[in-house]
């Protein structure tokens, strides 16, 4: 069974990025994933901040990414670009860390002018980490995320949902597929 | 007389960029400009990274920022862009917090293959940020950065320096002429 | 009196690049500029795609650009950057063919979603001609372009409009500054 | 047996990119594939530029990427980016003409200051076209490619021609895993 990680990596404690983290997580773990989520955020800053790895909760991520098939990586665009906070934890990793991963990247913001943010800014950072298939993201308006009370997504809007519904069962099912090509004998 | 802030953005305490950011204030202070250099890795983490602008350290560089004339926006190369040590200054910042001002961007990196990040990455967010003139900048070669015990610039390479004070020197004119312009009376 | 050469890059015959285009060159000169159009489609085909300046339409419009203080760089978005007519262009021009030169970056597009395209994809190259002063630019949706049977702008959307024209006149407030500042005796 | 179509996008005649592009597809056709290569600059110039996808050449090139099951694309970096040539061809696709296909970017540069060009101009623009998987690239030193009399490769810098070749086998193996899983029948 492929294993999966979320990075969501927004900053804010109500946080969109935060809660459509967490309805990926639930479609991917019904389509047979094991899945494991990490709010950038709640790492300790200091070490963060510094590229600390000898730091034991960033080296306990460190090592969840390099024993991760699949990765997710989820962002609010701030500023024409994935958040800082994402960034410092891309900025710790080994060089190759996504080496052999299938990668999923998905961003949140508050305006259709923020999308070509995934292609020109997060995706090329992404492939210098080696990535060995980054399968087509999507933007999702923040305005099409409706949540409850306890920071659930209790609705997405259809055009964003359809779009974003399909790159994420691309996403599975590449990781599925690479999964049954590993298990097949090679002799 | 112009006021200069240098943003420097290296996570390292013994940093090549800090180096060379101290020297190219000290140059830019020769040629009459009141110059502060801020390095972003001395801020406190847990404020940079939630976005705390109510802060003290950070609502001091804010403000300093928003008083700059000209800004010098100093980062190492990590993953193919700036570091996230930068974005998440930038990230809490106003939305035109660059309105008005001129800006030169400054990358240090261990390889030549890094140099377009300058126009591809970190541009685009100044640009973003509202920035009046932002200036030609420069990438340069961390082994250009030959350092003096106590971390300042001992020699640099003339093949970067050349260039390097080059883009300086049209920072520093642009800034000189807008402050002219700015003292001429206009009736 | 600065000159300005604006550079209108759309393969199409009843484009809204070009309508836009001349709208923006009668502003300039009611601004009082000297200003002169190209359509870059109107250039000969064989020898723009195989970069020879030393046809005689090419060597013109080559010698144009050199002779300008300003340029208006206007062109539709296709496949998430300028046109390919315009990069073509572009392509032939000596590397630093608008050193000196202040430079105005205009696209057109059916979608917000291609905003960025402009710092992303347009600046950067823009930026490796060696511009002096890449001064901020706009994206105008084609739908708030209304257009006239024969081809002018009958109406711009104020949305558009008002960003539109203050971005033009940070362009002829430059030029006519530098304009000035050539003109003092430096003694 | 799977079809891959290789785009060369030089405007040169004697081109390194041409014959880089004849190298790839030598190295394709001994791993099993059916390779055909286009070289843009041969397609007809006026309907090129003017996307005009009723001439009969282009129409031609357009049905034989829609039919390919992996598209190579190879461009000389010019002023920071791919070439006005591929870009023309590029623009008078259909919206998702690289949907379903598996893409290999390939450039040529004089500089290795050009390299991130392969991931912030090229791939964005790949990406937008709806590509499926668009493989790891490489970016190949002009000063490599070491040619014979008549235009071919004669001899690779072993230090680009290991990962390039790493890049197409990746590229050959990943179109042959989708032809095989194409091939078991889902029952």
């Amino acid at each position: 069974m492929p294993s999966i990680l979320v990075l969501s990596a927004s900053p804010s404690i109500e946080s969109r990025t935060a809660a459509l983290s967490d309805h990926l997580a639930q479609r991917l773990r019904q389509g047979g994933h094991q899945v494991r989520i990490r709010l950038v955020r709640e790492l300790p800053p200091a070490a963060l901040l510094a590229g600390d790895v000898t730091e034991a909760a960033i080296a306990e991520v460190v090592g969840e990414i390099a024993a991760a098939d699949g990765v997710v990586v989820a962002s609010p665009v701030f500023k024409a670009a994935y958040s800082g906070l994402l960034k410092t934890l891309l900025d710790l990793l080994p060089q190759f860390a996504l080496a052999g991963k299938v990668v999923l990247p998905v961003l949140t913001g508050g305006s259709p002018a923020h999308v070509l943010a995934l292609d020109y800014a997060l995706r090329p950072v992404l492939s210098s980490l080696g990535a060995h298939h980054i399968v087509p993201g999507w933007f999702v308006l923040d305005q099409h995320i409706e949540r409850t009370a306890d920071g659930q997504v209790a609705h997405l809007q259809p055009e964003s949902a359809k779009p974003l519904y399909e790159v994420v069962d691309v996403f599975s099912d590449t990781l599925s597929a690479r999964s049954l090509g590993a298990a097949v004998p090679v002799s």
